[in-house]
């Protein structure tokens, strides 16, 4: 009988993951292999009554050359996508309610839950699925579940993505260079708007624990950015743009600011009502620091959010070629017979890693080398010897 | 000696205000006249001290065909923009203080202020740079000014821009198309997105009176929409998204909202800590809408907020082909003599009109041939007759 | 039963079509109208053997919302197109050989050949497919046929579509804003690679009759044209390139040429070996003008051939309003009752048009009031009065 | 004394040259260095007369924060460029003319002729202008003087450029990423047409040595290629293209060739008159396969063009990022007093090599880990340990 592949997606989309799906599914098919796609991510593994065709349907879905044809022309996941972790399940799903699964108590907030690892009912559901390999793609979250389920006994690939590029044990993520191309558009389009009224422009993009988008896309378009590795002076970040304001001679001035930037003596600002949990929404930095600039200079400011636009459309060359050979490695990874491993950029070559430990969190723009402290923008000097993407992995 | 014409533009910034200041600098160079850009709008006439060279220089730009030469390859507006309004200065500029203008006491919100009236200074400014006719492009602010400085006795052509489209007595004004153009490919960027998370998708757009933009974005990416002139049921609008995300087979829906669009009952929500005027930020319509779907589905949502990027990057076709016409009809109307009019488009053809009463208030959406209120949708049908833009001036 | 509509699109693909087969398909369910979609044109009616499962399958698809949901996002014809005229057949398709249909005998360069007329073959397939109605969407070819099927008894309303606007009675034709959108683009973004070489670029564009896609292009880049209603004279075409040239900071300078114009004594340039036919391949017309420009002045030219580019890729704002608006008159058009009439803009407005007569040709441009004969430029006054696109039907 | 440094482009534009030259002003500036921009490539310090204002003025161009500010939006070379070679000119500059140059006698297609050497003239520019050190930036050609020119004594840092990616010693050259961006675009934007009419539609791009720009282009956009490196068997290539459109439920399929692609026994066909120097027009080699597609199996073919667009336009995002890069490195390298160095990528990171001589020719594709002689694409396995790029220098 043929070997079976499953693949999924997890956590956020991003523009290539479509291409990765594609080329495992095209390369395997060539080789004889079977290719099985789990919707939802691993909700797909946890929630699927394989006994009911309507679920089945909704969360198992058979991949040929013919239905992944033209799905890379278009962003997002053909597979859709879920944050689903099958080791930290808040509750059981509706069908296995009343079955026993291993679980912890967590607290969090002084407030005390319960979790269910519910890995049994992935593995049995992957053994009657036929799936003999699974090919997991998604950032830190699915990756570490990637990890689990591989020392639990199936063979499982990884392939990382993320705009915020923020995984470690590589250098480079899928999605992250669309992310710099939609951030450099929207900015640099934006700036006849900024400048017709002499203002100061502030773009927020993502990023609350890795500034590698907010500073790649400073890199390439000439503007200040803020990071959240960094926290920088109020004042002096004013005085700044205030400055580049006045040298500039249509009279305006960026910044770029990580989601999770911070100035020193920040304070996350809440408002609106309390939602189900007891949480308010948080005022984004990027309108706390207009309301300082604002404050503090009397200039007119431009609070402009690039959040969901980065992960929208079609994927660039970049991210193409990446994910295209991303899947390649994967299922050249399976045909060996290895797994465990997750597919990666290290020193500037494609290699196979490990999957990092989560304990260990998101990989960090490292200051010395890559943000100048003293004017708030990325370092232009000294690159000799770093890879092409500018940060080891 | 040659006749001079002076230009300026006031108001939000739209793509094509620059093909109008090429294409009058064109026309008008060609046949002989001399042309003077005004800078920041009316501010240029109220606020320049002609005896002080850095004040001239920093609010009057001779235009050239060469200085305008690439002009119209860019956004926003060569000559830069402001709110200023002559008659309701609150402030007399610094090197005005001290002398005497027309003032009135002016109340808002309970609290009484002063206002003043520089039009003399204005009309000598304009004697002093030897301007004999003014073409003022505007919105609606600026248009009421132009209107009055006509009757003052400056002859004064004007034209409509705002990418709201919701000046009077024209069916279309420069920067509308744009906008869609922008919003659109932004809507469809996005889906992606959307849909691989299976949610329901929420796009704010600029349009506090009149709902045009978030009615023609609908139109071309059939979405529903919910627009000022129309008060929509809340539930209905929810149940309808849930309707269309369930009949999806990629699960998701979507909706765009004007800022000013509201449903029964609706209240704007205050966030944040008072400004120096004791106003707080006002929540905007799409998060408060993503609040009420989400308590009353467990639907996640996206809010996406198209705002500044409708207004940025280069003109399309259509603003293009428009501007650089209403250039040229105003140019030919100051020919013929003539002044005090505005340029337009009128039962499809260009026309020139009177410049509008602002006490009428902007022009609305037509709900009876536009907005299917059964639907939350743009009506598709009975459009015969109807200029092209489906909406009469 | 339910009444039923067909819908066809028959030439050259622009982007749009999409709109309309979608704007009929939402339109006519909604109202309990069926829809058939005839593949490949009228070849879809001439060719089909409906007792063929197989050639069945080939030539016809039920429509409905669910596959015609998003075809609206991607450029040419989800029906697909071809150019065959039923009246005009060369040869009897396969199926039908041996059966007997009026011909006459036609002389073309002196050759002798037989044409059929298959009129009583398409109308028998459409009463078989039960066919109430059809929608015809198409240039000169295919409305001239759709206006001969009415005649001949089969209620038809036509669409016009084409990139060179130049379907008579009608100011416009779907593809056409697009067509220039893409022409302006690719003009602007070239702009830097012919100035960096300092040489006279040179752009053709479609057109072999009308020079509306040259014409539209030149007014909103403001560069020279030419076009096929008028012959220029190569000198002063030339000079006014070397001319811009000089003038040109950046010194370069850049025309359009439609695909038909001609200077006065140009002749047509024949390359290649012969093909069945007898025919060589014709020199187009940017390059034979290239070579006139290069031996006159020793200038270095660039010869960029927009051809396949302009009907490629989504529709623009313009395109799809005016295609789902098309697409609900001639729904409207047939619960009237009405038929034999084509969708159009005329002076500015959306009307029911006679389908225009083959015998008088593609509408031109009108030199008078649109090409200024003086500086081989689109003229920029006197618009008033004018339709917004300009031109009248 | 500030040193200065002196700076220009040489051989065709491509996106990214402004970034380079922006980056080295400001790099060097902010160091207390001056930089003088020397325009039109090597012939701003062959045929410039320094003691003539006006060519003065059109070869020599002060560089400051000022004047490059905003030379990174756009494409091309701020500096103009041109394709002379010093050590062989046709003929002497005529303000040279009479002086003595080393010549020698070159023999070309049995036609002899002379060419100089006017390195001294350089060098003596050079001095007069105070350049102490000079940033080249181009393709073989102008680094190949530039290694001659180090060599003759003046510290030279080169920085390849060349949308063909085909310089030795590095894996990158600028330009390369934006002409993949560019031909993936195009190539997707006109899947529509090629597939309403079901042709086969092929595909040009640049490309006479080496066939990186159309091999790339096939990784990201799935269809076959050919490239110079590789003679494909005609009957073979028209099979596959053949197969894939009846595979293809769309029925079209797509190659793209590289202008230097050629079949085995291919002959390139001349046309048209013969030019001034016995030359005539090359068909390329696009229509020329066209044909034989046509001859062979009667399918419709499109052929499109795709040569100026692929440099045309703003830079990518990895354009600028090495440009930038490139030029902090080249400045880096001439403050450690290093020079006849290139930048360049280096498995996979920034590495300073030797600038390539000129007699090995360029780069080419590596058939046996890069192009599958077996399908005619490129091939997706085996990419472990390969750079990013997937090729080595």
């Amino acid at each position: 009988m043929a070997k079976r592949i499953g693949i999924l997606t997890g956590g956020g989309d991003v523009p290539g993951l479509n291409s990765v799906i594609k080329g495992v599914t095209y390369r395997a098919s060539e080789a004889g292999f079977e290719v099985t796609g789990i919707r939802r991510g691993w909700e797909g593994l946890t929630h699927v009554n394989l006994a009911d065709p309507g679920s089945r349907n909704r969360y198992v879905l058979g991949l040929t050359r013919e239905n992944t044809r033209t799905i890379d022309r278009t962003g997002g996941t053909f597979l859709h996508s879920s944050r689903t972790n099958p080791v930290k399940m808040k509750s059981l799903p509706p069908f296995l309610q009343g079955q026993e699964f291993p679980w912890k108590e967590v607290e969090k907030d002084g407030k005390k839950s319960i979790t269910y690892d519910v890995t049994e009912q992935v593995k049995k559901n992957l053994k009657e699925l036929n799936v003999d390999y699974l090919v997991a793609i998604g950032g830190d979250d699915t990756l570490s579940y990637a990890a689990h389920l591989n020392k639990a006994g199936v063979p499982v690939v990884a392939i990382p993505k993320t705009m915020d590029n923020d995984v470690r044990n590589t250098e480079y993520c899928i999605g992250f260079s669309t992310a710099i191309t939609r951030a450099m558009d929207a900015i640099n389009r934006q700036r006849s708007t900024v400048g017709s009224h002499e203002r100061i422009g502030i773009f927020r993009v993502f990023g609350r624990d890795a500034g590698y988008t907010s500073l790649y896309t400073a890199y390439v378009t000439s503007v200040r950015c803020a990071i959240p590795e960094y926290q920088f002076n109020l004042d002096k970040m004013i005085d700044l743009l205030v400055n580049d304001k006045r040298n500039n001679p249509s009279n305006y001035s960026l910044a770029v600011l990580s989601e999770g930037a911070e100035w020193q003596g920040y304070e996350v600002q809440h408002y609106g009502a309390e939602d189900a949990y007891g949480h308010r929404k948080k005022m984004n930095v990027g309108e706390a620091f207009s309301d300082k600039v604002k404050a503090a200079t009397g200039e007119e400011t431009i609070v402009s959010d690039l959040t969901y636009d980065l992960r929208s459309g079609e994927a660039d060359f970049v991210d193409k070629m990446v994910a295209s050979t991303f899947a390649g490695m994967a299922f050249d990874c399976i045909c060996e017979g290895k797994s465990g491993l997750m597919t990666s950029i290290v020193n500037g070559c494609y290699a196979m890693s490990e999957i990092p430990d989560p304990r260990l969190g998101p990989r960090k723009v490292d200051i010395a080398t890559m943000y100048n402290t003293d004017r708030y923008r990325p370092t232009y000097n000294q690159k000799l010897g770093l890879p092409i993407f500018l940060t080891k992995a």
